[in-house]
């Protein structure tokens, strides 16, 4: 088969502080669908064109902050075989029982050496993208506000960066698309499992298990500034954007959501294949690899994660 | 590893009549590169943005149409993984030399149920796509007319198509993402090896080893006026579009190369994931499956391969 | 005052055979907002970044067709300027008093030799786009459907061509910006009051006072793509489209309301300025200048009119 | 007649201080075609999509700055009764004679209240853009960089702001379309002549005669995102942008010239008539009205003129 093991980021469970105004944020402003809520007070969120039930969980709490980030694997035999290597790795593994979130098959959970709790699970409960999958439109009405297509990825700050992209290459079967590098160090490191430029990014720093941002795909650079014309018109924090990076060629605009978790919606990035080579920027160049028009970095975009 | 097996249509081989013309259409008017010429009068062309040395080679003939399509393979193993596969298919195979085609290693070669020839090969030099490597720009100076970004799918006409189609998904680990079927009928089947709405489809037919199109990526749909201005500019014959695929959600143009084989360009068709549910329009609504605007099959687009 | 006379076409009467179709198809499905009915059966709509109380007045009738179109110019003093110059070509005006159409202060009314009537006003009730003058956002939310931005132009079919478009340049300050000629005859004329490459073109035709389309303006080729979506998905009469025009350089579909009063929806067409040359179309060559890339006259696009 | 007085800004000529850095710069990086050059060292540059010689005149010298903004009248009739106009309001008009400037009638100089030199003229030599007026095609090929459409507006930053406005609304007859107040103070006048949104715009300041940006259309907003790539690509000096204004709510980019005169592309702004309501923006708002994402003024932006 040819796309085998870990098949995409599958959710992201986001901790709010006051989870009526996420869920406006979420749903409202960026087009999310609630699709269930459950005893923990956690609410289920879908973008429009994901098949599974959710990909964004927000979780009550007194902070903000990604619980963890889960991936979905293509089989059972995938989950056990990476439940072996990360054993093998010597972290150790958790199983998390079916249902615990609902809807979702049994999870396997540990906390890499950057500090974040990473999940794999091979089975979770299929709502459809909202069209038949006889004779479908191309799209479905009455997605509101920023229409965000699917969850991407997530780009995390944490410690221990070299042992932890060895954990995403080595045992998670990851690959190195971009990097950037400050002479012989590795600053930040995109990785893929898929032909996207980046299913999961991650960048060296001094505290460990820190989000920067969870990403959703939108349609085109139209759709970028449609979304920046609601950041501002529903007074959503902006960040930064619109935009190209230069690391992926996204095209991208940043801002906050109520609890202070940054959320990227960009759109258009490259696409790669298994044999085309690491592209690396350098960090006397990181202005440029970051924000490929202004080249300057941003206080905030750079300081602040949650 | 995440992706393994077929990673990609990796070239096609076409048959031109005036290579000439050939070049100047395929290279002035669409943007494709010319990379190298060999003995038997074989052109060479790149998109810009492949790192292969080549993804289209025209051919010197007396007639148009398609003389092979190949798909690259990951490793070497997974060369000789499928030439089993295809063996105990009961197809025969045949190994062509490195270098038969300039830059590209070994390849095993064979005639599939629907009569097309099909390769696979596992190394092919790569020339980069224009751009460095240390801190790339997002696309290069000095691409000509369409700026095609890669060499796509094909779409073929053949026979013993359920036949074929079993060869495809068994033999050769392709998915099946949408499908035309009249009655207990599949009319027409699209095949995955990524996460592409296609990679390659096919089309239920009374003769065997008809090309219909060989399809190439642009970057937007603004990008698809662009093309069909160039079209009319340039006086190449039009077949229909711009449009939008019902099929893949696609934005497309048709048009034809100087010999008569049909290109298309197009932009932003769907994603999928191997647990994506199969997509099934129904032959009474082929139109729109097709032309989701217009919902009308044109006698040109149906009737006319090479 | 830079901008003199008449100003823009300020709306179009359309008679509709199903009144409750007919909201449906310009409020729901092209994004038109209803205003008023009076007492007639009448139906006042506008496209939402118009300032004035409406654009579209749908009328009860028995058949399809334009009962008239009508122009806002500057002042009253222009109102009875114009009127004496339509008078002075030989036409009988009449007036007709404030308030017949809610909102709407006295109209002259003709019929010009094309065989369509046209009437003039000078005051219109405003009713705002939607958005405050103090802090505008750049749209207001809850626009359905293609999200139509302003009323444009008709084009329409009449006899009595020449004097026709003598009445417009000589009586009505009109002037020619593109025309489509068969050796010495004008076949279509191209006429504009503003730096708009048309307020209205004539059709040299057989039959008088037939309406060819009533258009309307959108954002941009992307809202063009969604409209054609849309057309599909609602069981849209299509005509014609996505393609650009020739002439005008318009990006467009054509398509037909319930009644069968044929619409179109165009982005981004060419501007001109009083000394801006006349752009001429050959009628060898008239396909590539009604459709720029199919090159392509098509029957119902020609020979239906309402 | 429909369009009376003033038709449009006819060029600006800008000072600067390397000549042949300066035609790269406007030539190759944005897409002006140089079109003559005279005695005094001046090249003269037209965008494409404009029927005059000349649009932008760059002038030698040793400081950065306008020299002078040029407005095209429609009659000569026009040109005489300005003068008067402005003679009337007690400003002191020069006659340049014809052919000053290669190809441009005589023309009618003066000094605005707010420092700055204008100069209106009747007639300029054509030499069309590029297309046949017989059977033209949309764009001609061989454009380059950021492919400029037209010279559109420069906002400048001037003394005596409300005598200045007086001027150009009573002598001048422009109408002011949007504006900033702190209070009963108008900080920032936004005219036009046309259905622009504006074709000047001035700033109250306390410094006379200084140019902010001299601004030219683009095509679309994804033509916006290309020019922001060549920005970066050729080390342009990037201010602001890509993203929208408040202000007429056009997407923009702004950069400067290797002397340091800010340029503008943009895409897409509203349109207005003479019935329009003029938009009024708070100073306590003028982030956003200026930079309708970020809302954050940008000391570069607001303090840097030439």
């Amino acid at each position: 088969m040819a796309m085998t093991g870990i098949l995409r980021p599958g959710h992201v469970q986001l901790r709010v502080m006051d989870m009526e105004e996420a869920v406006t944020h979420y749903c409202d402003n960026m087009g999310l669908i609630e699709t269930d809520r459950d005893d923990h007070g956690r609410v289920y969120l879908k973008c429009w064109d994901e098949q599974d039930k959710f990909s964004v969980v927000l979780e009550p709490s007194d902070r903000a902050g990604m619980d963890h980030m889960a991936f979905k694997v293509r089989t059972e035999q995938d989950l056990w075989r990476f439940e072996s290597n990360v054993k093998n790795f010597g972290i150790d593994t958790k199983r998390v029982a079916a249902g615990e979130l609902n809807g979702c098959g049994e999870r396997i959970r540990f906390t890499a050496p950057s500090g974040h709790t990473f999940e794999l699970y091979a089975e979770k409960e299929q709502v459809g993208n909202g069209l038949p999958t006889l004779n479908p439109a191309p799209w479905p009405e009455d997605i509101k506000g920023m229409k965000a297509i699917r969850f991407d990825h997530c780009l995390l700050y944490g410690v221990d960066h070299d042992e932890n992209i060895r954990l995403f290459t080595e045992a998670l079967e990851f690959e190195l698309t971009e990097q950037i590098v400050d002479g012989d160090v590795q600053v930040a490191a995109f990785l893929s499992c898929s032909t996207k430029a980046h299913d999961i990014a991650f960048i060296r720093s001094e505290e460990p298990g820190k989000l920067h941002h969870a990403s959703f795909l939108l349609g085109s650079w139209e759709q970028v500034l449609r979304a920046a014309d609601i950041i501002s018109m529903k007074d959503i924090p902006l960040d930064v954007g619109p935009t190209r990076h230069g690391l992926t060629r996204g095209m991208t605009i940043y801002y906050f959501d109520p609890s202070g978790n940054r959320n990227e919606v960009f759109a258009e990035d490259s696409y790669r294949y298994p044999d085309s080579p690491v592209l690396t920027w350098e960090a006397s160049n990181v202005g440029q690899a970051i924000f490929y028009h202004s080249r300057q970095l941003v206080d905030s975009f750079m300081g602040v994660t949650s």
